[in-house]
Order: C-alpha cells, then structure tokens, then sequence
C-alpha cells in the first residue's frame, strides 16, 4: 500500500478563493459575503488531476489537507479565520466522503497573528471526531513571514498540543503564503519554517513533555538533511542528545524532495523510520524535468531507484510510518478496503 | 593551492567584543567606551588556532573576515556600526599584515536596520583600496531575524552594488546573530538566508542590471542544492533562465557542509565552476564527529573523497574559481609568495 503523507486540495472550486478574498476585503466594510456553494459535481471534477496522478503513479491513498497558501493565517482576524478553515476542512470531509478510498482529511487550524493557539483546539476537535480527520497543519508563523509568534517549543502552544495528544493526531509544520517580500513562498518559506522548526527542536525539550507528540516536517526537511553533520556537530556542541535519539519518535521528514540526488541523501542520513513518503502534489512544482522526461513531483520514482533500500524500508516509507504516526488512518483504511471474499 | 573561501576571526581577543558590549550599553547612556588596544602579540597569539588549523588541513590561504555573529547590525546606530566595522576590520588588516602568506581580507559593512546600503560604500572602498581587502560581507537582514530591509534584487542595494562592480569585489551573502527567537543563528538563520538569497536571485534580474557582479552564497547554499529539483521546476515554472544559465557568472557556493554526503551531492548537482572551498574554520561546529575521527568542518577531507572529481574539477574547487570571484587575491598570492630562487 502506498500513503502519500502529503497532498494539498490546490485544484478546488475557484469560488472557494473567490469567497475569502471577499471575506478579507468584507473585513475592513464590515460586511462579509455568502458561503460559497459548492456541489458534488464539481468536488468530483476538482480532484480528477489528483485522482489521474495517484493512478499514473501507483499512490493508492493521499493524505489531504487545504491549499497550505490560502491559509493565511496573516490576512484575517479570529472570527474570519476560523469560518475560513471551518470551510476549507468541511470540503475536504466531502472529498473524503467522496473518495473514501483515496484520501483521508487532515485539517487546516484556524491560527491569527494574535491568538492564542488554544483557540484552535475546537476546531482540531471538530475535524477529528466528527469528519474523522487523523492530523492538523500546523502553521510555526501565522505572520506569514514576519515570525512574530513564539518557537514551537515555546508553553503558548502547549494547550493545543494537549490536544493533539488527547487526540492522538499529528501536526505537519507548514507555514502559509509569505506577505514579507524577502521570501518567495515556495522557493524559500517553506523551506525556512521547515528547517526552522527542526532547530527550534533540537534545541527545546518540548517533546521530553510530550513524548507522544508527532511532528512531520514537510519539504524534505528543509535544509536539514543536506546539513546533518552540521545538526549532528551543533547538538554535540550543545550536549543535547544524539539527533537519532532525538527524533526517534516526535519528529519526521516527508519525501517532497524533487530530484533523485535528494532523495538519496535523506534516505542515506535519517532513519528510515522517520521518512515518510510524501509528494505535496499538486503543488509547488507542477513541471515535468527535461533531465528524465518525468514530473518533478513523482517523489515515488526516485525512491524506487535508490537501490539500498530493501523491501521492509520501502514498505516503511509508503506505509507502516504513516500507519504509526497517524495511527487514525488505519481503522480508515480498513473501512475503506473492499471487503473480504468469501472462501470458495 | 588551496584557499579557504569563509574563515571568520572567531578566535579574536575578548576586549574586542567587551568594547562592542560596552558601546551598545554606551548608547542609551550617551557614552562611548575607549577602543581597545590590541598589540600584535595578542594578534599573532589570537590566530594561532586557524594557523594550526591551516597547517594540518593543508590549507594555504583563508579569505579572513569578522566574527559574522557579531556584526550585529541590529544592535547599533549608524556611527556606532561605523567604529564597530571600522574595529573589525582594521583588525583583519593587520592579521592579514602580520600573516600575508596566510590571511587575506574581506571586510564586515557597517549596515544599519534603518539606514541605506550606501552609507557602506566609504568603508568598502577604504577597505579595498587602502586595506588591500578582497571583498565584503553583506548581511540580508541587518534587522537580525526581522527580515525588515527589502530583498537584495530591490534598488535600493544598487549604490553599494555599483560600487563592489567598480571595486571588482564579491560579496559574500552572510547574516549575523538573530534577535528573533525563532531563530537560532548558526542552526536556522543562517541557512535561511542563504535559501532566501538565492530565491531571490532567482526571481529577480540584478545580475542583467550587474553582470559582472558576483555574490557567494555560504553554508553550502543553505538548503538549494538539497532542493535543486524543486529550483529547476520552479524557474521552469515561473519561465525563468535554467538555473545553470542564470547562477553561470554571478552566485557561487561555498563547502561549508559538515558530512560526506552532504558535499557529493553538492557537486553533484551544482556547476563546479560555481563551487569555491570553504570551510567556516574556526566556526559554526567546533566538535569532532564521532562517526569518522575528524573535525566536522574539515570539509577538504569531504571534498577529498568524492571519487568522481578529477585533478581539474578539484584545482578549481580549491584555488581557481576562488582567483576568478576575487580577483584581487592574485597579486597578493603573487606578492606572499616566496621570490623564485635564482638559477643555479
């Protein structure tokens, strides 16, 4: 079975991004415009490029989540927000409900530059018992590029990660769209929040308070596995502990890494138990690569090329880290599976 | 030959940085310290570390410039950053007198959060022309962490860059310490300039504006190599240059990359006429990695056992790319070296 850990819902209805764009403009007149509408018919359609790659690539399962640039979190205030990632999460229940057997939900919070992320907790709450989501985006800079908000392991976020423990739910680090004009979004934002969060980690001792919290850090990891010696030599200059231990089981990379020399490093320098698969299609790169004649993105094909990993790691990778860090998606599939032939 | 493309004077007598304490304290009372007075015993002595350093890696040269932790350009006013760059690079001028063979100088700029990249133009043309030095480092974010001047493709660069193209100096892309707590400086904040530098340079078109202008990316290029894919597909995406077309004559990477796998992949994906030897000595990770016996920055070593990197590809990794983005190192490796013996 192949999870891809990572896909985001970038080709939903445009009316979707029509009503928030509304909503902030609304803001400052102090009115606010209608929900959008939106039907099965055009959830069906708005998710045929994500079902046509899942075929062509053998990913039998993709964990969904809202567009992570249309988050936001910079642009509205509490009440817009959260009615904003109360719309975006709902659409991608109906997705699930849809397609139960090729995604399952994960939620957007509904995070503000001010707020307390206590004020996410209803909202995580609602997505997982209710639309039977197994995970959350969480954004480590709501300022959208100006990282206002504490480090991840500062006690502010403690009350969610109460939560997310209570749950037994994982967050993504994923930041949203940049309004700090120093950072391309895609080209540079991500990759610093991911890389960001990874030494705000290594430093704090935030999962010596909750040592079941999961972290999944996008994009590969940031700049973080090109740079493991260079992690590996701060932590023992720091006397923290080796970063195997460390991360052993809190934090993990996904494999959204665009180029096959990539991808051999990370499978070369992190655990294989902390690598998810991942593919964050489609997404930031919709391109084919005219050095192979394949998407940039097909994240799958380069894994099946590094000829060190064995059968068990690769099943590790596409499936059982996936089933052990979001352990709600099991039950999901199961439910999901064709049932059982009788015998003959 | 080899030259060290990134060596700060970390190992610096203390009264320098006790003088600096002392003039940001000084500042909010109206006060200013007296410059500290550093013979050249304490010089020879403070430098002893990178010589042994040098001599047991079989490094010939450093490219030698300021402690980048302490530029600090957050802390100060503009006449307290002109004293504080003036200091620090007086100090480099004579280790770099004191030890020609071995040192040569790049000067620290004294930038400001609020001011203009043009009040630098003074201290770098002194520093070129008087000093003998061979190029500058340029913070991205002189607000430490905030990220508040505009991007290095912004106009507002260009007075300073009008005068490295006169000058015929590069300029090394290199932040200081961060005052924002998300970001540890040697961890984060330094890797996610140099990811956001490139981007920028991607998106930008100040290499048209300046052709000759050429700028070093340190740190291995924070995390662009590892995500070289992802930068092919968006500049494909966005119908930018080819990366290879657009960094040929203008960005360069350094080696500081503290583990085997990290450097071969680097050369593996980056031109190596875009590649200069670096290694951040005395620097960022003091330790040595348990996992091979050596330094972790000890990057020759790394660079060493890439087996695809023939005598060529290394003279230019070690000494020619260097000749060719810092001129003006040539006549000063011609001067420091011993006269030819006379003909027997």
């Amino acid at each position: 079975m192949i999870i891809d850990c990572h896909g985001h819902y970038t080709t939903v209805a445009k009316e979707v991004q029509a009503f928030r764009d509304a909503q902030i403009v609304g803001l400052s007149r102090g009115d606010s415009p209608k929900l959008p509408q939106i039907s099965d018919d055009q959830i069906r359609e708005s998710v045929q490029p994500q079902l046509a790659f899942q075929a062509a690539r053998g990913t039998d399962l993709t964990i969904f989540s809202p567009r992570a640039s249309s988050m936001g979190h910079h642009l509205g205030d509490a009440a817009a927000n959260q009615q904003w990632a109360r719309l975006c999460n709902d659409l991608i229940h109906r997705v699930c409900t849809l397609f139960p057997k090729q995604f399952v939900g994960v939620c957007q919070l509904p995070q503000t530059v001010s707020g307390s992320p206590a004020e996410c907790i209803g909202e995580v709450e609602r997505c997982v018992k209710e639309l039977g989501f197994i995970g959350c985006n969480l954004n480590p800079d709501p300022s959208g590029g100006h990282w206002a908000s504490p480090p991840l392991t500062d006690r502010a976020w403690y009350p969610l990660y109460e939560k997310l423990v209570e749950l037994d739910v994982p967050a993504m680090v994923h930041v949203s769209a940049s309004c700090n004009p120093n950072f391309h979004a895609t080209g540079a934002h991500y990759l610093n929040a991911d890389t960001t969060a990874f030494m705000q980690f290594l430093t704090g001792d935030l999962f010596k308070d909750f040592p079941t919290l999961r972290m999944v850090i996008p994009h590969g990891g940031g700049a973080v596995p090109y740079h493991w010696g260079r992690y590996r030599g701060l932590a023992q200059d720091m006397k923290r502990p080796p970063l195997t231990d460390l991360i052993r089981d809190n934090v993990f990379f996904d494999t959204c890494v665009y180029h096959y020399p990539g991808i051999e490093l990370l499978l070369k320098v992190v655990p294989i138990d902390n690598v998810l698969f991942g593919s964050e299609t489609v997404g930031a790169v919709r391109g084919i690569d005219p050095e192979t004649g394949h998407y940039f993105d097909d994240t799958k094909r380069y894994i099946d090329q590094v000829p060190s990993l064995n059968a068990d790691e690769k099943r590790k990778i596409f499936e059982l880290n996936a089933r052990k860090v979001y352990p709600r998606i099991s039950p999901l599939i199961d439910r999901a599976a064709p049932a059982p032939q009788p015998a003959v």
